[in-house]
């Protein structure tokens, strides 16, 4: 791995960098000036190089206009043949004409000569002049060169020349430029705002940019409906067969996916047709450099839709491959001309499994038959080498069934495995599978329609996660295609940027970058100026965003009473929107759409819905509870869900609406797996506030419990009028709440005595009426006032009203009750001196965020611990590196040692729980699945494979529930033999396992979703 | 049983009768003048009659002023003893002291004299003189009789005479001439209007009132509060240890008792001391002629709250009898110059088990040491005799496991039986079991706080189940003592009326009294003129309000889309409400407060709580299905809510607050088995009206199930735009409904086709926008133009509107859907000729209410079926008469027998499901478990036990919901050969099964609460 810190911070300081690529161009004026005020780029190619190099040679030029204010101007010389670009596709779309054809019109600004090897007469001259070496890319795939050149051309004493070694080196060279100078790929896409600079000029440097390393790089327009198909038939008109994806469309698409230096594209196919609505999209395709494919679900590159409406018959093999089999003829005749990775195999219609069972004989003659018609159109030859018929079999769902099952593939078609659609790559390439000549990819998911649930509204994708499992996938040899799922493409440009930039260059992105990427990403977007605070927040979203699916979270997800759980998630969501409105009020108008697009609205509506659902949660509570804040709380949501509706609004109607029905995506109000067809909130419950509660005016509770005093419920000792507090101790939390309330219709004082002097209370007495809001006091013991040892604090508090008639006087706490008391329970522990360097238990548990280990035992140069920062729910994630390395065991392994002393006592022969909370993540080899070990004290250490793969293709048990909680969580015992110093071992026993955290239970720990807080530590 | 038919008609038509009393009483004018204008009735006693007698001569002199606008006067007749009644108790507390003492001062008025046969000189004396023969009642418990008499006193030439056994009896005769004039026992509870009159005869008839059925009639005042205590602390001063239940609260419940014929009270307990609040409470009921007694949970006369407050240590006699046993002294001392029934044993502290366990040593020592205490005050014969020293052993919950864990109690204590606290007796006393000369009683409920569910607000009671369960006491020789646990006393002013009148006169109310109970209650409570219409209408609501109680009903309870069933319940109820308004119109003020608290609150607030629930779920529901009808729904429930609570304002501020507080209890928002603290509404769902379903605008749904379509639910086949009728029959729905609603922002137009003439619509097209009322359209298949055979008809409903962009164009059904599309199966069947007489399926089922039967096999002089009207949730009850007749067989006993035709054909061997509802009650004879037979076409009949008894004195398994449902459901399978005729029999194996309904099931029933309404029958 290279040491890309320092490569990045000298980008970083300049800021003329494409995300990723080496630098060429400056804004301090040294070097050739290619443009200033006045002086405008002069772009020159050949005009028989490919229709997509002379076609971005124009996007060039343009965007020096969008960063200058004049355009460039492009030249396109002749080598005396005919000249073809008029006849091609690509202008009868883009509809662009105005190239000038001579080279005697230079004016003042710089020139710039781009051209492909081999196919640019200008390139191959300097080449022939000695003037450009080009030996480091000559004849490799998709790599480009940039050099300035003295006397190119005549007249011409300096040029920027940028030469590739294919047409989409060329035109990545090229874009690499535009991405420089400040247009964003996203420019159209999400609006980002140019950069203005009042020169530029291309810095004195050749720099070599080398091949991808990853072949085939794409994403995938699926489950593009509602609001891709609704911005497209907003925009454009319909096909005769369905909704607009014509060229006009997929023209923006295939610039947006050169400019991010991607070269591959599944299209929408949920109600479309590529090569069917519009005869000009795959053409136009191929002249623009894009390599096409169709979904794993639709073979020989023909449209699930193409069989609805054309074919004859069911869509199974078995009964009508007579008719099947002439589809897969025409499809892939229809493909011969164009650059096409050919879908291989076959499964049911609509995205289904082929059958019920694993019929490996059934695919395996399908792929017979599919292999016998390539044959006969592109001869057996050129079908067995993977660079002239690309050809992949997606593993999907049940189909990597099939391979388990022993289902033999040729060779040289590409074997694409897949994720579990929520970002967990379920089957890697084996050792013995890495020299497969058509090697392996990806199919990865950013956006998905299924169970446990879709996830298709905004941006939810962890960047730690991404980098994480995309490393793995290229580390064990999975880069010949990687193609990523991105629904309706709009709202996730970061997620898609961040994919593109490993799938380029996996090698300069390493562990810790997501930080530095992110900063760069909000750079290119925004500026500079707010690109680290920007970068933070996004970073943060990423990790909030990610430990649940939106789509998931609902009212019972955190919990309002354990560990102030909810509220500390929701602070998180409003510092994060803070922020963000923050960041938006400090740009400039031009740079707002984009951010809107991309920060504002994903930080605000993921905090209004995280309110929606907390405060609905809350309104629930109250309800039960008697409060008359219940009601209160529930206009809050339902002023949230205005809110949503107008941050909807919004964002479909930015920029005159320019991307109306964009966020038509429903969100709130998810019944089951597939989305609801119309945002509804959760029940709201509301209090009946005209009528007292049976237990009078004052309503009491405490942190921990649902149950309320005085009066009666489910949760606590029938007729009791006493709440009893969580032990306080000197290593827990230092305080916890009390809420006072109204659940009455008429005004009280209060008053909390206690008879201990050391337990304080940040207020005291006041008075609350039908309509004041909740009073919230918190507890706290002054440890250095107390005794020492256990006991318990008894604390009254008292209501009282001026009582203006007998009945109120005898029913202060309502007919059957009586005054609320707490009973405080401390202990006034004390850590033996000699205990250091580890956790404290206090409430019966133990929290670690495992990477604050105590020690390593024996990391080796084989293998090591490192810590991924957010790869986690919480912190961060720990785990093995190289992910080559081998199994390890308990006995040679390193192992994360922690320190732990305990107060508990329990009885003889007591247990102890202890739960590790990994990533989601999968098995990627069946014979090594995810292990680690545990030890607690000198007992046996403990093994866990926590993840049991099934038989066919199966997710593993328990997935929905990993998934959904973004974690597998297991649990081992040991026995307890009682309190004091404890030692915690943990092993990673195979690379890919990411310890994040562990909860070491004496009985104490309560109901949350993310767990209690991490114990204190003594260093 | 007497032929009462005929007395009831022949007492209603001149209406001057107390309830199940004969009449002395007319306003015709024909008989002895008592009171006109101007003539006061004089009433007339010895002083040295008991003062219960003294002061209901008061009370009747004030009844007389009452009616007739002037008192009667009250002459106390001395025979030269000291008068007595200036220090009795009895005037300390009624204050008054208005009566005459000498014979010399009678007006125009009629004479009544009155007097206890052996404790007044004018009664003795006019038997010594032969003027009257009370022969008939001389030595009996209760009874009195009434004649006209002549020249009973000098100078009065005639006299109305009534002349008790007993004070009782005396007492009795003396209200029942006070009910007849007009005067309500509820005068003062209930606000019952007197009626007036303009002249009041006695008639020339002499009646004799014999002994009550039951010899201990009484109530519970229990689980007081909120209402009755809040009540009680806003109306009288606090008693030194809690709420003022004192003597002059007491007074008010003692003459309630009495003017309701009964005579025994187990006082308020829950937070209150009868002995020692207010010391005069005791010696004053004694006065007023009550029997007191203490609840099951209390023994040896004292207040649980007693040993609360004085007793130490423990309530457990193994550990603490030496503070116990002088604790029972204490009890039994004091009682010992009062009537009073003593409670026997011992329970846990809190009307809990004495134990986990059955430990019959322990209690029989307990009842020993009782026993030793009793005989050191009254002497061992007095304690073995009933009619001196009564005792009671009550057998609730767990002391019921004793008994019949063999525990001995002495032949002199009354066993007295329980329900389970639902109104379902446990036991009855045996064959063997009847000759004890302490008897058996029953302690019933009509208000309960515990398990499933508190029932404690307004009255749920089912009359025709009260008489049922109290007739089979009564049959079953359990008449020693009936007490019924009313909770806070007022809102069941029906019930109780009832349940005493039963207790009084058992004989005289046969299975169809209900109504005619009913219609004479009404008339003495509200008048004549509303007595028929307010009758029907209170004998609806026992039914509906029976069905389930309240505090059990919630939003999922009623099925919105099967069979109609909640918009049907709902529209009962609406109905009623309607009818109480009507009269409530129609009455004078006077009677206006004393309807509300009896009928239009409950209905009224009944409506409203059903409206809440039922909406609930339609807000729900509609929310599911994106209509934006939800939020007008949810508005509708919060007005609901609103109207509850004016409701219950409205009934504590009647009067200027006379009960305020009585309807303070809670009801909705049950969380568990106990009362909420604060009323709450279930969870009510909000809809984004501001943006559009993902389905466009208009959404279509169809009766019997969840689904909508266009757009995707958990509820059809995913993607799918189609649903499905049940299949359409001639024996079926003659109509199902379809509902068309907006789901969007837009107005659009619709419009139905289908491609069958003979399929009919309510409404064919339309236009609805967003704030459109849903519109419902029916359905109908005109089958004199349907074709026969089978057959499915295509429905199609557009959606068209005026598209002012392509997007609209494009999206009528959202970007993923398609129009709706309806399949309506039909069947045009046709039953042969041959049949008649019985149900035809419809919709792979059959319902039958099981009064209607094609035949009844054999009905025996020894038993026979007999229809209850009303005891059902539905329908009826049929039932075995007498209920002390032997076990039954399907050889030998009665069968029901029906004749069916199906249509329905299933594959060979399939099974036909056949449940039978009965009501809820209980075995009584742990020997003799309920059971019925049934029998399907000529298969061999199948015997039901389908109440399974559990030891230990548990409730039967499945008892909640049995409770819960009002019904035990049971159900059988048969071998289904086909469509063709059919038979079903049924037997009832013993008396107390009361069978209501049949399902019939061949796989088409459909979840409901009240199941499938009945079938179509063919005469």
């Amino acid at each position: 791995m290279r040491p890309f810190h320092l490569l990045f911070s000298t980008l970083f300081v300049c800021l003329a960098a494409g995300i990723g690529q080496k630098s060429t161009i400056n804004f301090n004026g040294t070097g050739l000036l290619l443009a200033s005020n006045g002086a405008a780029a002069q772009i020159v190619a050949d005009q028989d190089d490919w229709p997509a190099v002379l076609r971005v040679c124009d996007d060039l030029a343009l965007d020096f206009g969008r960063v200058m204010g004049t355009n460039g101007s492009v030249t396109l010389l002749s080598n005396g043949t005919t000249s073809s670009f008029n006849s091609s596709m690509i202008f009868n779309v883009t509809r662009r004409t105005t190239y000038r054809t001579s080279r005697n019109a230079y004016s003042k600004g710089g020139v710039i000569i781009v051209g492909t090897i081999g196919d640019s007469a200008i390139i191959d001259g300097l080449v022939a002049e000695g003037k450009l070496d080009v030996s480091a890319i000559e004849g490799t795939w998709e790599a480009y060169l940039s050099a300035v050149v003295a006397d190119p051309l005549p007249g011409v004493s300096e040029a920027m020349v940028i030469a590739g070694s294919d047409r989409r080196g060329t035109v990545y060279g090229m874009y690499s430029v535009s991405e420089q100078i400040g247009v964003s790929p996203w420019y159209y896409w999400a609006d980002s705002p140019q950069q203005k600079h009042d020169s530029i000029h291309a810095t004195y440097v050749t720099v070599v940019q080398n091949s991808p390393s990853v072949k085939y790089r794409g994403f995938f327009l699926n489950d593009e409906a509602p609001a891709l198909t609704g911005w497209v038939d907003a925009k454009f008109p319909p096909s005769p067969y369905g909704p607009g994806f014509n060229a006009d469309f997929y023209k923006t698409v295939f610039e947006l996916l050169l400019r991010l230096r991607a070269n591959y594209l599944w299209p929408a196919q949920w109600n479309s047709m590529f090569n069917v609505d519009d005869p000009r999209s795959q053409p136009l395709a191929d002249e623009y450099g894009i390599v096409m494919g169709t979904s794993h679900t639709e073979p020989m590159d023909r449209a699930t839709k193409e069989w609805t409406v054309f074919g004859e018959g069911p869509w199974q093999w078995n009964l009508n491959n007579e008719s099947i089999y002439p589809f897969f003829v025409e499809g892939a005749e229809r493909a011969k001309p164009y650059e096409t990775v050919l879908t291989m195999g076959m499964r049911g219609s609509g995205d289904t499994a082929l059958g019920a069972g694993i019929e490996t004989d059934l695919l395996e003659s399908i792929i017979t038959a599919q292999t016998q018609i390539l044959d006969g159109i592109w001869g057996n030859a050129s079908v067995q080498d993977p660079d002239t018929v690309p050809q992949m079999w997606c593993l999907y769902k049940e189909v990597q069934g099939y391979y388990q099952a022993g289902m033999q593939v040729p060779d040289y078609i590409t074997l694409l495995w897949t994720d579990d659609n929520y970002g967990n790559i379920r089957r890697l390439p084996l050792q013995n599978e890495t020299d497969r000549i058509g090697g392996a990819g990806v199919y990865y998911h950013f956006d998905y329609v299924g169970d446990p649930r879709d996830y298709k509204w905004i941006n939810t994708v962890q960047l730690q996660k991404t980098w994480e499992q995309m490393h793995l996938a290229y580390e064990r040899e999975a880069k010949t295609i990687w193609i990523v799922n991105v629904g309706d493409l709009k709202p996730l440009e970061q997620p898609i940027s961040h994919f593109f930039d490993l799938a380029y260059d996996m090698e300069i992105w390493d562990k810790d970058s997501v930080p530095t990427w992110l900063e760069m990403w909000a750079a290119r977007e925004f500026g500079p100026a707010v690109a680290a605070e920007t970068a933070k927040l996004m970073n943060n979203y990423s990790i909030a965003a990610g430990r649940r699916k939106f789509e998931l979270v609902d009212p019972t997800t955190y919990s309002l009473i354990h560990y102030n759980e909810a509220d500390r998630v929701l602070g998180e969501w409003q510092i994060m929107q803070a922020t963000a409105e923050s960041i938006m009020g400090s740009l400039p108008t031009a740079a707002q759409p984009a951010f809107f697009e991309m920060v504002y609205h994903p930080v605000t509506a993921g905090y209004v819905f995280y309110d929606i659902m907390i405060s609905s949660a809350r309104n629930n509570l109250y309800a039960e509870q008697g409060r008359n804040s219940a009601n209160t709380v529930a206009q809050r949501v339902l002023d949230r869900f205005a809110q949503d509706h107008r941050l909807t609004a919004e964002y479909n109607g930015l920029l005159n609406g320019k991307w109306n029905h964009m966020m038509d995506q429903t969100h709130i109000g998810y019944q089951y797996w597939q989305q609801p067809m119309r945002q509804a909130l959760p029940g709201l419950k509301y209090i009946a506030t005209l009528e007292r509660s049976l237990a009078g005016d004052m309503g009491v509770t405490i942190q921990n419990t649902n149950a309320t005093v005085p009066g009666d419920d489910m949760y606590h000792t029938l007729s009791s009028n006493v709440l009893t507090f969580t032990p306080f101790d000197p290593y827990g939390v230092s305080s916890q709440w009390i809420d006072i309330f109204s659940m009455g219709t008429n005004t009280f004082g209060w008053n909390i005595t206690s008879n201990a002097s050391f337990v304080s209370f940040s207020q005291s007495s006041g008075a609350i009426s039908p309509n004041s809001s909740d009073v919230r006091i918190y507890a706290t013991v002054d440890w250095g006032n107390c005794p020492t040892g256990s006991g318990i604090v008894m604390i009254n508090i008292s209501s009282s009203q001026s009582a203006d008639s007998q009945y109120m006087a005898q029913t202060e706490y309502g007919t059957q009750y009586s005054m609320p008391q707490l009973m405080l329970p401390y202990n006034h522990t004390q850590v033996p001196s000699s205990f250091s360097n580890g956790f404290v238990e206090s409430d019966a548990h133990i929290s670690i965020e495992l990477e604050h280990y105590s020690a390593i035992t024996s990391n080796s140069s084989a293998v090591s611990y490192n810590v991924i920062p957010g790869l986690s729910r919480t912190l961060s994630g720990v785990t093995l590196f190289p992910v080559t390395a081998d199994s390890q065991s308990t006995s040679s392994g390193p192992a994360l040692e922690y320190n732990l002393y305990t107060f508990f006592n329990s009885t003889a022969g007591g247990v102890i729980n202890i739960t590790i909370i990994t990533t989601a993540s999968l098995n990627t080899d069946p014979a090594r699945p995810l292990k680690y070990a545990v030890q607690f004290d000198q007992q046996d250490p403990q093994t866990v494979q926590y993840i049991i793969d099934q038989p066919a293709g199966a997710n593993p048990l328990g997935w929905d529930a990993a998934v959904s909680d973004s974690a597998w969580m297991s649990t081992t015992n040991f026995t307890y033999a009682g309190a004091g110093e404890h030692t915690l071992k943990v092993w990673a026993l195979e690379p890919g396992v990411v310890l994040n955290t562990a909860w070491i239970d004496l009985g104490g720990i309560l109901p949350s979703y993310l767990g209690p807080p991490e114990s204190m530590w003594v260093s």
